[in-house]
């Protein structure tokens, strides 16, 4: 059965699936100095990002990815001052830190200013802490950005990107996790979106594996539902300088000032639980 | 972008979503007395079966949908000696009750016998356990078979059926529900197939709302990842008749005998979390 222009399809070869939302019209198309850009907008997903025909966030769902990406490493850090988002650039990952009262600083480290911009203007509802003067945007390789960052100086890396192919590529290996483990604290956390549990084991792996040869002590795979990425499930990896993992502050998440709409105390533990599935092919 | 002819794909029209497998072939047609039933070989996914044009299970993921249907339920109650499967023709449900050595009886009552002999014969592993001296496979009408059952027999009743359309549209109400607690003891529960939580929240609600007005005095909304189902996001729903869904029996799955790739202890209280987007809809 074909599916007719209505539809945006995003086929994913090697997992044999393909995920399409119905789309009113395209907004937006552009090639950037580094990807193309499209922007739809859909029937029941409201607008929707796509980068180089890859799903990068829809209205609808954004919000579990955000959540989970920032919330349970902010949680789990017992003092989270400093915060770089590495990609991220529709500023999405940028305004869950900022919610956190204890958050000082957060800068945002987005290769192509074009993924802001656009954001701004297609999806301003995650862009609208973009002024807070905690928060700080840069549109420079977050690469070089890690490898000349002050020793120490990051609580939290949030490594928010695309896919490990294309501009992405290199914030998936030792040389950056050696780099993100320099920059980071003595308590210092790294987050890095880890694709599908079911499609990417062997990235996950490799991940994990990468994250401990760069000398971070501890690493954890969360899992949560992302309905626009292929199979719907998808992972964000924490990789700990030391054992913290676990020790996240509960009383605080119990007292969180600022509504979400997944994440919760509960959700925290719930996501922690890497399934036999996950346990068997991991370690 | 179109999707060619070697790809099988279920539209979620009220969605506005769409999910697509590469197929290698169609091993399988035929309209029975009750739906059409379709069979493929995918490239990714192995066999995979559709009903009257929605994908019903495949090789690949399967085990998360089954697991999760069966396990946190019989779990739940102290004492599962009978269990009733309405509808779970591919036996996959069966399969996964029947690992339970306390469980003495299983009858599975599907009213379309060609899905249980179609899945013998393209999912021969789910139906592995058919032949157990304690399994008993009816194929009739389910709705006339609760409302015909001696009173209190069943301590776990499944109801693992097609989407709310069509032949299954009776299993969704609060006389079948009313059937399924007399049919109960004292400590029954009652497990359904509840949909996505992304998309379904008001049938969800309305599921919830007919288990309580059917005299179910807990319910209880537990969510999986399951790849293949709009969304990629699913849940089932149990209602118990006394106030019994918090104590499931931690040590007894802690020491499972059997086999699993995505439940367990863990899991078990991970999927019962609630979050805040379903708590503020559920209630």
């Amino acid at each position: 059965m074909a599916l007719g222009d209505e539809w945006f399809t995003e086929v994913c070869e090697e997992c044999g699936s393909a995920f399409s939302l119905k789309v009113k019209q395209k907004l937006h198309e552009e090639q950037t100095d580094y990807q193309k850009i499209e922007i739809y907008e859909t029937t029941k997903y409201g607008n929707l990002m796509v980068i180089d025909g890859f799903i990068m966030l829809s209205d609808r769902d954004n919000f579990l990815y955000h959540e989970m990406m920032s919330h349970p490493a902010i949680y789990t850090h017992p003092k989270p001052d400093n915060v770089l988002v590495i990609g991220g650039g529709d500023c999405g990952t940028l305004k869950e830190v900022l919610k956190h009262p204890e958050v000082k600083m957060a800068q945002q480290v987005e290769i192509d200013e074009r993924v802001t911009r656009l954001s701004e203007k297609y999806f301003p509802s995650l862009c609208e802490s973009n002024n807070d003067p905690r928060a700080q945007l840069h549109f420079v390789d977050g690469i070089k950005w890690v490898k000349e960052a002050e020793q120490g100086y990051y609580d939290i890396i949030i490594v928010d990107s695309t896919d490990p192919i294309g501009p992405a590529e290199g914030l998936f290996n030792e040389a950056f996790y050696r780099d993100c483990h320099r920059a980071l604290g003595e308590q210092g956390i790294l987050v890095q979106q880890s694709e599908s549990p079911l499609y990417h084991i062997k990235l996950i792996n490799a991940m994990r594996d990468a994250m401990r040869r760069a000398g971070f002590e501890q690493v954890h795979t969360l899992d949560f539902p992302q309905p626009v990425y292929p199979s719907g499930w998808w992972s964000a990896t924490m990789a700990g300088k030391n054992w913290s993992l676990g020790n996240y502050r509960e009383a605080d998440i119990n007292e969180m000032s600022f509504k979400t709409r997944y994440y919760n105390c509960e959700i925290h533990k719930a996501a922690m639980v890497e399934a036999p599935l996950l346990a068997e092919k991991l370690d």
